[in-house]
C-alpha cells in the first residue's frame, strides 16, 4: 500500500480504518489495481517517477459522509483529491494532483435531485452524468434539454466547475456561467449552501444566483476551497425548430470583417447557437463538404492546392487567392444555427446573410431544417451536442487530429483563449506555427481556427500527443511548457489544463507580483488551513507545501 | 470632528494629514457640513442617534492614492467606507454601515479607460456614471447600447457590486453578471486584477471572464474584501430594430399559465427582452392604458370596480371576474419586447401570440415598432432605459407608490425574490398583504406584480415610507424587520437592502447554523485581518466587532 507523503504508515493505516467505518469498507480502495484505475489514462508521465498516482480511494454516498471523511482527514492531515465521474481525458484524468493524495470518488453520489420542467432547472450530485441526466429526462418525457459537452460522458458539476463548454444558446454554453447554487463541503466538514440555498427552506435556490452578500460560488472552480456536493444547473427549454445557414466568403481579407459581423450577430442574438467558423480552402478535410455548395468543386486532395499551402504565409499568397477563386473554393464559411419558431429562424438567417452580404462575393447556403423534437433517423444524422444530445461519438477527435496524424496514446489539450477577432487568429496562427516549428512539435495544420465556445473570445484546442516513449513524452511536455511561455508573451491565457502545466499557467497569470495567486493563497490557508484538499490543483498549494517547494 | 469609533484622536489626526498628503489637502473632507453630504438622504435613522454618519471622506484620484489610503488606514487602523458615485436612494445612500468610518470617496476616478466598439465592451473607474458613460459613447458616434437602471444616476461599477438590474436583453440585464474583469485594491494596498487581467498584457481581460484558477470575482460583490477600481461590462450592440406588444388575458387562473408560457419564451429567447406584466382590471392607475385594446372601457375609477377589489381574496372573486368579463378589462397583461430585425422581431411576435393562444380568450395588440437609432422625437416617448438611454424620470417611482400614496421624505426598498411562478405572485401577495396589516403598515396595492430584472426569478419591490417623525420611523423600520422575518418564513429572501437591515437580513441565510456568513467571517478575516473595509456592509463584520457584539 502507497502512504501519502508526509503521514506515517500508522497513521494512514488508522485514517484508512475510519474511512471504512464512514463509507463502509468495500467502498475504500487500498489494493494496487484499484487504486491504479485512478491514473490518468492520458498521463504525459507514463512510465515515469513522476506520473501522478492515488495512495488510495474512498467512495462516499451522501453528503454527510463526505463530511465524515474530509473530518478523518483533517484528523490526520490525509492530503485528498475530490473527483465526480468521467474521464477528463486531456485535462489530466482522475489523477490527483499531489501524488500519493487520497482520491474522493463522488461517483456514488449520483442522484438526480430534481428536474424542474416549467422553471426549466436540474439540481445534481457529483456523481451523475450528461448521459444519467439525459436519460432522466427522457424516460419522463420532460421537454428540456441539457447543454453538453462533446463527448459526453462527464459530470455536469465536475464539467462546470473546470469550465467546461457546450453547443446550445450562448446562456447555456458556459457551463458554469448557467449553474445556479452550490452545495459544498468546506475543509472543515461543515456544509455551506450558496446563493439562496444559505436560506432554510429557500424557494429559489436554482432560480437565482447570488443571493446576499458576497457571491462565493466562483471560488470553488477550479480550486480546492471544498468539495461541491449539489449543484443546480438552468436548461434550455426544447425550442421549436432549428435552422442552420453557411456563409461563404471569397478572399482571405474577408476573414477580419467575417468575425466582426458574426460577433454582432451573436452579441445581438441574431443567430442565438454556437457559430462555426472554417477555412474550405486552407482544410483539406473540409473540402469534401462544400462541394455542396459551388459547382466546380475542387478535388479532394489537389496536389496543386497542398503545395500552394505549404507555400503560403499563413494561410496567405497572391497564388493561394488566384487558386481559390479560379476554383470556386471559399477562404472561410462561418455556420450559424438558430433555435425558435420556423419563420423566426428563417428571418433571422435572412437578416444574417443581409449582414454578411457587406462583404463583396459572400455566398450562401441553408443547411438543416428540423421541427423539433428530432426523429429517430434525424437523430442519427445530426452531431448531437448541438440538440442537447450527449454522444460519444466525437470522442476520436482527440485521437486524431491534423496535429496529431499518427496514433497516439492520448493527448494533452493545450487551450488558449484568444480575441474574438480575425486579427487575433491571423496572428495566433503565426505565433503558433513558428512556435511549433521552434520547439519541434509537429507543426500545426496550414490553418488553425478557434472554437466559440464562449460568447466573447475564442478559444484554440491542440492536442499535443501523450505516447508510450518517455523521451517524446519529455520533449513534448517541455514544448507544452514553451507554448504557454509564448502564448503568455502575446496576451493569451490558456482557460484549463492537466496537473504536468497547472502550476506553469498559473505563474503566467503574473500581474502585480502574483497578486491574484498569493489571494488564492490567503483563501486557501483560511479555509482549509491543513491543506488537506486537493493540494496542488490550479497551482494553488498549501502553506506546508509552498514552504517546502520554496 | 467626529473621531471614529475605537480610534484615538492623536492617531486619526495623524491619519487624516497622512491622506492628506496622499491625495491632496482639497481632497480630505472633515468639515461637518462637507461630512454630512455622505449621509444617507432617505436615512430611516433621521433625526435618532443611530443615525449613520461618515467621521471624514478622501477622495482618491488614482489606484496609487487608493492604495496609500488603505496602507494609512491598516497603519492607523481606520474604518473605511468605499463609495462610487450615485445616490443608492433606498438602499442606503453613501452612508457608513459601521458609524464613523472615513468615507472613501471614488467620485474622482471617473475615466472611461475603454470601449471597444467592435467587441462591444467598456473598462471604467468607479466614478464613471452611466450618463458619463452614455455621453461618451454618443459623442463618438458608438453604436452600443448600455444597460441603464432607472433612475441612471448611479454608477457601473457600484451598481453591479450591489448587483442593480437594468431592462435590455437577459445577458446585459443582470449587470453583475455582464461583467467582465475587475481591478481591486485589498486590504493590505496589494491590486489584484481578476480573470484575464492577471496576465500582464492580457488581451482579452474583458472578453473572457473567470481567468485560470478560482474565479474570484463575486466575492468584492455585496461585500468588503477590497476596493474595485476598475470593471470591464459587456454592452449590447445597437440592434436594427426595437418591436414591443402586449398579451391580454381575461382570467384570474390565466395568470398560471400566462407566467409560464412568458419564461418559456424567454428561456428559449424567443422574446429577447425584458417581459413586463400587469393588471388591468387589478391596477386602478392602469386602466386607462387599455383603452386602446378594448372598444368598451371601464373608467379610470369605477366605484363598483374598487368595492370589488376591496372585497376580493387576493384579487379574486366571481364578483370581479363577472365584472372584467362584462366591461371586457383583462385580468392581466404581458408586454414582450423584441430586439432585432424587422422581420424577426415580427416573426417572434407572432410565435409569442401563438404560444399565448393557448389561453382561451387571449387578445393581442403590438405597441411600439421603432427603427434604430431612434428619432429625437421617439426618445422623448419612450421608456429611455428600454433603448439603453439613461434617465432621472422614473426617479419618482421611488417616491410616489400605491403602497406610499402620500409623499414622504423617501423610502426603503424591501426586495424579496420570489419563484417566477403564477401561484408564487398570488402566494406573495396573499402573505404580504396580510403581514402589512398585522405590523400596521400602509397595505399594499390591492394585487402587486413583481418584475423581471432576472431571468430565471421575479422581483418584488416594496418602498417602505422614511418621514420626518422619529416614531413612525422606528415603527416602519420594526414592521421592514418583521416582513423580512415573513419573507423568509415562506422562503424568500431579498436581493439586497439598506445598512440598517442588513444584518437582519444576513440572519435568514442562516442554513446550517449561519455557514455561509461563517464562510464569509473566515474570508473577511484572511483578506482584512485589521477590519478596515467596509465594516458591517452587508452583514459582514470584521472580528474585533464581532466580538465586541457577541
Amino acid at each position: 500500500m502507497r502512504i501519502p507523503p508526509g503521514v506515517s504508515s500508522t497513521d494512514f493505516s488508522a485514517a484508512i480504518a475510519k474511512f471504512e467505518q464512514a463509507v463502509g469498507k468495500e467502498w475504500v480502495f487500498t489494493d494496487d489495481g484499484d487504486v491504479a484505475l485512478y491514473k490518468d489514462a492520458y498521463s504525459p508521465f507514463w512510465g515515469e517517477s513522476d506520473e501522478l498516482v492515488a495512495s488510495a480511494a474512498v467512495a462516499p454516498d451522501s453528503v454527510e459522509q463526505v463530511q465524515q471523511v474530509v473530518r478523518i482527514a483533517n484528523h490526520y492531515k490525509i492530503p485528498i483529491y475530490a473527483v465526480s465521474t468521467g474521464k477528463n481525458l486531456g485535462y489530466g484524468g482522475s489523477a490527483p494532483v499531489y501524488s500519493g493524495s487520497v482520491v474522493l470518488d463522488l461517483k456514488r453520489m449520483n442522484r438526480i435531485l430534481e428536474v424542474n420542467e416549467k422553471s426549466a432547472y436540474a439540481l445534481v450530485e457529483p456523481g451523475v452524468s450528461y448521459f444519467d441526466l439525459y436519460r432522466h429526462i427522457q424516460e419522463r418525457g420532460i421537454k428540456l434539454w441539457i447543454d453538453v459537452p462533446d463527448p459526453g460522458w462527464g459530470s455536469p458539476i465536475g464539467n462546470s466547475l473546470d469550465r467546461g463548454g457546450g453547443y446550445l444558446m450562448a446562456n447555456y454554453r458556459n457551463h458554469f456561467d448557467s449553474h445556479c447554487g452550490m452545495e459544498v463541503v468546506l475543509a472543515n466538514g461543515e456544509i455551506v449552501r450558496t446563493g439562496m440555498g444559505a436560506m432554510p427552506g429557500s424557494k429559489t435556490w436554482q432560480e437565482y444566483k447570488t443571493g446576499f452578500g458576497p457571491w462565493v460560488d466562483g471560488i470553488f472552480s477550479q480550486s480546492n476551497f471544498g468539495v461541491v456536493t449539489k449543484m443546480g444547473f438552468w436548461l434550455m427549454p426544447q425550442p421549436e425548430a432549428y435552422l442552420s445557414g453557411t456563409a461563404y466568403f471569397e478572399r482571405y481579407e474577408d476573414l477580419m470583417p467575417m468575425v466582426e459581423i458574426m460577433t454582432y450577430l451573436e452579441n445581438t442574438r441574431a443567430t442565438n447557437g454556437m457559430p462555426d467558423i472554417g477555412s474550405p480552402l486552407l482544410s483539406v478535410t473540409m473540402i469534401q463538404d462544400i462541394t455542396k455548395a459551388y459547382s466546380e468543386p475542387a478535388p479532394p486532395t489537389d496536389p496543386e492546392l497542398n503545395a500552394l499551402i505549404a507555400k503560403a504565409d499563413v494561410g496567405k499568397s497572391p497564388e493561394l487567392q488566384e487558386y481559390a477563386l479560379r476554383k470556386k473554393i471559399p477562404y472561410w464559411s462561418c455556420k450559424l444555427s438558430f433555435y425558435g419558431a420556423p419563420k423566426a429562424n428563417s428571418a433571422n438567417w435572412e437578416y444574417c446573410q443581409d449582414k454578411f452580404s457587406a462583404i463583396p462575393g459572400a455566398k450562401f447556403m441553408q443547411d438543416e431544417f428540423y421541427k423539433l423534437p428530432l426523429t429517430p433517423e434525424q437523430r442519427e444524422k445530426v452531431h448531437k451536442p448541438q440538440f442537447g444530445i450527449p454522444s460519444l461519438a466525437m470522442f476520436s477527435i482527440g485521437e486524431r487530429t491534423p496535429m496529431n496524424p499518427t496514433p497516439a496514446n492520448g493527448h494533452m489539450w493545450f487551450s488558449p483563449i484568444i480575441p474574438r477577432t480575425g486579427e487575433a487568429i491571423i496572428e495566433a496562427n503565426r505565433v503558433f506555427q513558428e512556435a511549433a516549428k521552434e520547439f519541434g512539435i509537429p507543426v500545426l495544420s496550414a490553418f488553425s481556427l478557434p472554437s466559440c465556445y464562449w460568447e466573447r473570445a475564442f478559444i484554440y484546442i491542440f492536442a499535443f500527443p501523450v505516447t508510450h516513449d518517455i523521451e517524446t513524452n519529455r520533449r513534448n511536455r517541455a514544448a507544452f511548457k514553451k507554448m504557454i511561455q509564448r502564448a503568455a508573451e502575446h496576451g493569451w491565457g490558456e482557460y484549463r489544463t492537466a496537473p504536468a502545466y497547472q502550476d506553469t499557467i498559473m505563474n503566467t497569470y503574473s500581474y502585480n507580483n502574483h497578486s491574484l495567486l498569493r489571494l488564492h493563497e490567503t483563501l486557501k490557508d483560511a479555509v482549509d488551513p491543513n491543506g488537506i484538499l486537493s493540494a496542488g490543483r490550479y497551482g494553488i498549494w498549501p502553506k506546508h507545501l509552498r514552504e517546502r517547494k520554496a
